[in-house]
């Protein structure tokens, strides 16, 4: 049987799975990211994570691997550009570097936009043919699919929809700004959000003081719910989507948050599109990386024939 | 020889154009719009312009005739959903009603979308696959082109460009959200914040007053330019593309609000994006419209032939 091997790659974690053509996940290994450990130790690490994989396959036929990045990769040579976790691979032509260790078709993509993809194979956005997805992490992951396909803009680094200015003057933001989106509805915002109450504690504990109805945990989400909704109101105002999917971790707050980001989503999206716009809950949770990094396979191969 | 009719429609005047495949415009007439006359007056009122203009190209071929609406279009069935200068327009089935009327192939959208596409015939977008076009005039019109094409989204509502938000609690906005960009970097924006300062004067007076050191002027200009930076900074960050094409009649005042946006733009664009974005001035004025009614004809054709 044909199968693809997807490869997603965090800052700790680097995980890969064989994956069927209808989008199943079959086998799944893990390797330690072992970051600053440098390009040629983490190149071994590939090696080794795709041929453990590849063995389980014996008689299968391997149509091509994905890779998942964190970080900014320019698709037009397959350089990454710059990747947070890993300080030595500013510049890296990836691309050119694992084509003579893997002779197979590879892909690659940064991995918020292959979150993206995975949920639009067999998650959230399946039979959806344009979308927003967004993934509230440590930081806001963005993808944008049109046409079941991922939307890259010239270069690859279209989808940072974190970096959206939300409030003109707000708190300096990792990209250099100020204001950003991520520094209010991402992990990292709330962190930012309680240390100015002169507090600090993780999203989950959070979420169990809102639960109890602690005024400040309830204010940091409704503050996170406002941002949220004057972010989503501008994208489906310029992307013209009627979906847009909320995955990541600070995603299981959502009833915290939510009903103010509609609120405002309704005060401000273009009337045309408010009656037939929603905005759901992402449904593969960790797995959608390693799908949307094999899915690039498959899709990349249903378009071209 | 094989040619289009371009025709815009605006809320006071529409006018249209015999265009060459080449993309000059070799005929021009125009009829005013006579809102609100009603939706069998204007068809009339169409229907002579295109005449005339035919009649001039004697022996020459029709491949078909483009129309740009100033409002709302839903692609996905030739609908008008909403135009602010035409009121008895709303959810008009306006491909329906003009296909018997005019016996050849009919394109229609937005005129922000056709300013754009006219742009990235013969304009400052020539052979630049992807852009963003922002016209600034009495509201702020946007276009995005995507691989030489207008990106619509869904059913066309993309691009509402001066809808994102910049200020979460700036002044009302028309659409009836709050601290839209329009609210800023249009000549309805400035019109409100010298409303503001107990003013009233039209963008070209504003202009002089400003070239003459005038605090005020000075001041709105400097206004102007830090929202645009923001708005500029946001949609690059999320489109990905490489230039945006500024055009519209307070794009003309450049000087004055010019240097702040892209000090703004500068400080809060991806760096990966920053080393290759370029924002340029539109180069076709009011030609644009017609010649991205009529490119509708020719691109459409090329693209799928």
């Amino acid at each position: 049987m044909d199968y693809a091997i997807g490869v997603d790659v965090g800052g700790t974690n680097t995980v890969g799975g064989v994956v069927s053509a209808e989008g199943k996940i079959l086998f799944r290994g893990h390797r330690f990211s072992e970051s600053p450990s440098g390009r040629k130790r983490f190149l071994q690490i590939l090696k080794s994570l795709v041929d453990e994989l590849q063995k389980k396959m014996e008689g299968g036929r391997l149509k091509g691997i994905g890779f998942g990045l964190p970080g900014i990769m320019d698709q037009t040579d397959g350089t990454i550009r710059k990747s947070p976790h890993f300080p030595d691979w500013d510049d890296w032509k990836f691309r050119s570097e694992l084509e003579p260790i893997f002779k197979t078709p590879l892909f690659f993509d940064n991995d918020a936009n292959l979150i993206a993809l995975g949920e639009a194979w067999t998650g959230a956005g399946r039979n959806i043919p344009d979308f927003l997805m967004m993934t509230l992490g440590t930081g806001i992951g963005g993808g944008i699919i049109i046409d079941h396909k991922v939307y890259h803009g010239t270069r690859g680094f279209a989808g940072e929809v974190g970096h959206i200015v939300v409030e003109p003057e707000g708190p300096d933001c990792c990209c250099g700004g100020k204001g950003c989106l991520e520094m209010y509805a991402s992990a990292t915002g709330i962190e930012w959000m309680l240390k100015e109450a002169g507090k600090k504690m993780t999203v989950e504990e959070l979420s169990k003081l809102a639960q109890k109805g602690d005024a400040l945990a309830v204010g940091i989400f409704k503050k996170v719910g406002f941002y949220l909704g004057i972010g989503i109101a501008s994208l489906v105002n310029v992307l013209g989507v009627e979906t847009v999917v909320i995955g990541g971790g600070v995603q299981k707050a959502w009833n915290f948050f939510m009903p103010v980001a509609e609120k405002e989503i309704a005060r401000r999206v273009y009337k045309a599109t408010a009656k037939s716009l929603k905005v759901v809950r992402a449904s593969l949770g960790e797995d959608a990386g390693i799908l949307g990094a094999a899915g690039q396979v498959f899709n990349d191969g249903r378009q071209s024939g």
